[in-house]
């Protein structure tokens, strides 16, 4: 008989992890109209209130519906609706369809939230120890899962305010930038030795299938900047010409230049911008954000760039973007800064999976595996991202042309 | 001096018309949420929320700036958001991105319209007869373009809950159906006499440029059926085959049937639709209206047709469609029924300019003219159409593949 | 017993009228090489392989399998290679593929057209009295079918150099132009009357079926240009902005300028044209026609144009396009020149059938009647239009934003 | 004073090279027809004459322009015709649109390469030691380039056959199958250990800049196939559902299935093909290849994959794609077969520069380094590369759902 219960502060601390994870979701939301949580500004990104269904029905899906006896679900047709990509769950509502959802309302949804909280909880509580370490695995891949879907809450409003020619403002500018760094100094060059390393994940913890298995790489010596390319540096590069060079360019970077018109990361506003006019907003270049069109501030890192805008960038600075291994390697380095926090920094390292790679059982199969081509890593973490939730061995992901990410650079060369 | 002041009268009627015009805007709107009234489900539609701002940026634009002095805009960036198509009135927010503007919310919108009311209620207050003649002719074209919107008010926001798998009802099915016809009795053909009639606007009262000059036509004797096709006649025509025989259809209205994959009338469900299996509904045909899925009922006239459609089933019939100048001389022939309060519809003429044909002066040249290219004809009015808005002479158009509309069929022959 | 075989001199003619329009269709090609007869330079234009082909299988389908007992068809599969649009024949090759037809070669063509010949020639020699009418019928149909491809022999490789950066000319350009205006004098505006006229087919002799029924129409007081608008003229309106100013243009004709970026007539050349630099042409407009690249003829009609850049010009001209029934009162109005062998004029008519119109029986059905919506109807007959082919009552029809024929306009007004 | 010239025979071997590769693309071309030559069946296929010209514009433009003085270019129009992707050669003609060229004609190419030819043996003949090096450095890049496109000319040219519904043949098929395996053994697994290893080019002769620096990489123990997969095999994975069950394919390769309709690699005919029924074939599997359609061979490998095909079929047989590193390491492992001379093998490597790579210098920076983003890279060389081009450090690369090659797969997997 076992008297002593010896999960029990762990899942007390998952409990109370749980409650904080779906609360924050509630609380990046709060800023935002009914209106503004429904609508998909491109079929890459999706309404707020589908981000708050979506990540819920993956608790009702993954882990109440196999493993919590009796549930009921809160309705069946949001099975269809809310579902992402996973094949092996059935038909769903087509990706570019999302923004027509006004029925469930955003009241509904916040209703199947709350059902769904009370069904996690009272799992929670009831687990036995047998049970135990199956729940935990889900529950934490569905926090996990729900921390990742926070950033695109972000990412995809301010692409859909962005559309507004009104440029309204996620949040108040009142107060002080989130966490940019308050200067740019010079760039420092850290050298960096060659020979084989070990990256992937070690730590004990939590980390997902793309990370593993941990493996040995061979690195060449090279030098990594010891910040990220500022938004000031990056004005240099299209004071420069940089957006008319095409030699600067990869050739599929360069047809994307020309065919969308491209002449400053997403969502630069050049001083002679219509939408600032009508804003009474003073000349020169303006950098819309969570907090609307502010001036640019030089010493920012630059966001909002495609990796073809990267790898130009660093053509023309005479550096190179660094691997995914150099980046990992490097996280500690002494000296380095800005690693993670401000934004996602492309890599010159395609998205493929490391040697040995099996993706999870199950449902989470289709999870990182099935999208590991033509797509590259991108390292560190970003203003977006919640505190906590990455790693030095974290590796995201998105084609070369995405822009509507908190995605800048950092420099690396050759030694 | 002038003691009776003769506009009075008039002036009283134009206002009590003006405030129940714009008050059955909001009540079309009330059944909808923000999120409902903020989407657009296709580039031909609109969303609510956008009609209700037009409409009262019609009044702005045309009325209030021009000839109300002192007027203040509300927020002059709202002439970008919420001109439609006036190329004289500058450039606009691009049509498909209409769906995008979360901001301004349904309130400043709602703000908008009593606003712009108000200044409208005090120009007819203090209007001086010189300048009546003028503010009586805009003010009544501002009425009928919203009146115009009131109707797409309804059929765009159909074509938005019909985009949701959910097939919510914009009203609570309770109640008497609208104004169905109870039944469908056999199509008497009604002769009519060859010969030359006039055609065109002639009364007294308001109506559009397109339905004039009043001028002679002539025409054949020919024979019109004195009901519409109902839901049950065309599915006479889908048993029979008549999606999948290339025979019976103009050559593009067959390359829509392959490349769009129709198999009947726009709303109508197959009985083995899975969104019917979800909701429970019995089996048969369901036909998705105002009041949400609901069994086909064969008396109904048919809806939702496009052009392509009704040549095809007049071709299986064996008969033809009417000339928008025979509809119109048939408008009140003794016997004929249906013409008007059930759906639009299609005439075998496109949509050409009348001889003689001059557009409005200034800004209203834009409103009908500049589209006579590609379209159809269709006469009458639907279910949508506000009370009193349409008259015999009166010319809605559509291009030969719209679907969304309240648009069906009535038979004619030659003899 | 039938001594006198009263067909024989009609026989004769008709055979006499094969051979000359058959030979014809070659004469056309022999200008080119197998290559330029093998490319499609757009889904709407067709190899002139293609041409000789399809206009073959016509004969072969129509008239030789059905009429012509023990007649071996030459390769089965032509039957799906060379259908254009008769659904009733079964599927065929996909239209924008014709370019990738190089088998069969040329070669190949000119054997099936030999075999068809022969097997045509010996069918009217020996056709009985009672099949006669038959044969003749069709013959007489193959035969303006294939007038109307040798039209489209020129115009679509006319388009097809025109894509070619060389600017290759069809025919040297040695020798006087071909049936060009020697001048363009002042434009008389010839009064015409109101009243009932009698419009379509009424004389013996062939027709389509699009030219029926004859029947009267009512005609209002106008007046109608004498001559064709100039290359001089359309230069003018180019000159004073014609394609920047919206309030000329139809709502899609605007759309259709902004989106092809269409500055003047679709061959054109603009004096800074790269292409005229590396010819050493010496600067000032030039237009590709059939002899290559030449200074623009002020005096010459103006060709290439759309329906929509014939209404702009009208509306800028302060005149309108006459209805296509205007256009056949007028067809022999003292005074009025340049009414075929030029271009096709563009009416203000869409292509609408006639009252009480049939299509033919049999295959045929589908040659006209089943293209009766969103085209307009073009009146005349071109410099590409081979002699005899037109007739007062011919009816051209084009989507309004075709470029590529010899399609120009001449004005009307009201009085 | 220098009596030996010590370049002697190896000018003398240059150019008896430079006149066997040219003649070789002449040899390819022979079976063809000026119209098969001039056609292009998809924007990423391009003409075997323009093939035939841009090869010798290459030379051309890279050596003769700046290196042999006095040099009269053939046309200079060629320059902006046959220009294929090289930015800093200026504006070329549209890659969509080579098919419209129809001029210059196949004799005028010709006598364009005979142009060049002569000016490159002249060249050659009177180079000084002093440009030698230059010369013949140039000259041997634009050898490798022509045999790339001698591999295209085949691939290219088979497409387009393949688009023809009477599928003809490229070469007749009398006579022996090209190189094909004459049996498909049972697959052994070669076991493989890791450690470090060098890839890369290192042996003395030609290489691409893709494929330096030489450099060390680690691998991982696994085992590869001594064999490539066959059509047998491959026959097995769609009889066992394979292009039905999303969970073996990459989301972007279960995108691609569903949007092209996949049922089979490309050039595959399923029994019930109607192509077959009309040319009298016996029924079962067809593949069409360069002697036309003939019945599926079972040893033969399988080729016309893309990588997600690869990629999926890997995943169904419980295995994975081999790294272009694990391929190269394993290249002349003992008991190895068919590495090359049958089909490029698609690797699960990304093509990504190696570390420390910099493109040429020159014009010829653009020929690799620019399109180092979304492609796959493959190994070996198939039954279409010309003799002696390929080396075991040779990388190919195409983007993952390109179909058009002789491309095929060899199964590793982890140990």
């Amino acid at each position: 008989m076992n008297l002593i219960r010896p999960k029990l502060p762990a899942a007390e601390a998952l409990r109370e992890r749980f409650e904080d994870v779906r609360a924050h979701s509630l609380a990046l939301a709060a800023p935002l109209s009914a209106e503004d949580q429904c609508i998909q500004s491109m079929p890459d990104a999706s309404p707020t209130k589908w981000h708050l269904a979506h990540t819920t029905w993956f608790f009702e899906t993954v882990l109440l519906q196999p493993h919590a006896s009796g549930y009921q679900v809160f309705d069946p047709r949001f099975h269809y609706l809310f579902n992402s990509y996973y094949e092996a769950l059935g038909p769903r509502h087509p990706r570019p369809q999302r923004g027509l959802l006004t029925r469930p309302s955003i009241d509904q949804v916040h209703d199947f939230r709350r059902h769904v909280d009370r069904a996690v909880l009272a799992l929670l509580e009831r687990a036995g120890e047998a049970e135990w370490a199956t729940i935990e695995a889900i529950l934490t891949l569905g926090l996990q899962h729900e921390q990742q879907h926070q950033e695109l809450i972000l990412t995809d409003i301010l692409h859909a305010l962005w559309c507004n020619p009104l440029l309204p403002a996620y949040r108040a500018p009142a107060g002080p930038a989130l966490r940019l760094a308050a200067s740019a100094p010079p760039v420092h060059w850290l050298a960096r030795p060659g020979g084989v390393v070990e990256v992937g994940h070690a730590a004990p913890g939590f980390c997902f299938d793309n990370e593993t298995p941990r493996h040995e790489v061979l690195l060449r010596p090279h030098a990594i900047a010891h910040r990220l390319v500022s938004c000031g540096d990056f004005a240099q590069f299209i004071a420069d010409g940089g957006y008319q060079r095409p030699e600067l360019w990869l050739s599929d970077g360069w047809a994307a230049v020309q065919a969308q018109g491209w002449r400053a990361p997403a969502y630069w506003l050049a001083p002679d911008d219509p939408r600032l006019a009508s804003q009474g907003v003073p000349a020169g270049w303006q950098v819309f954000g969570l907090h609307g069109a502010r001036p640019l501030e030089p010493e920012a890192p630059v966001a909002q760039l495609s990796f073809f805008e990267a790898a130009a960038y660093a053509e023309w600075a005479g550096a190179r973007l660094p691997t995914e291994f150099e980046w990992e390697a490097a996280h500690a380095a002494p000296g380095i800064t800005q690693m993670s926090g401000h934004v996602w920094q492309w890599t010159r390292s395609s998205y493929d999976p490391y040697p040995g790679f099996r993706p999870l059982a199950g449902i989470a199969a289709e999870y990182n595996g099935k999208f590991m081509v033509g797509q590259l890593v991108l390292r560190g973490g970003s203003i977006a991202t919640p505190q906590g939730h990455t790693r030095a061995s974290y590796r995201n992901f998105f084609p070369p042309a995405a822009r509507w990410q908190f995605s800048g650079l950092r420099l690396a060369k050759d030694l």
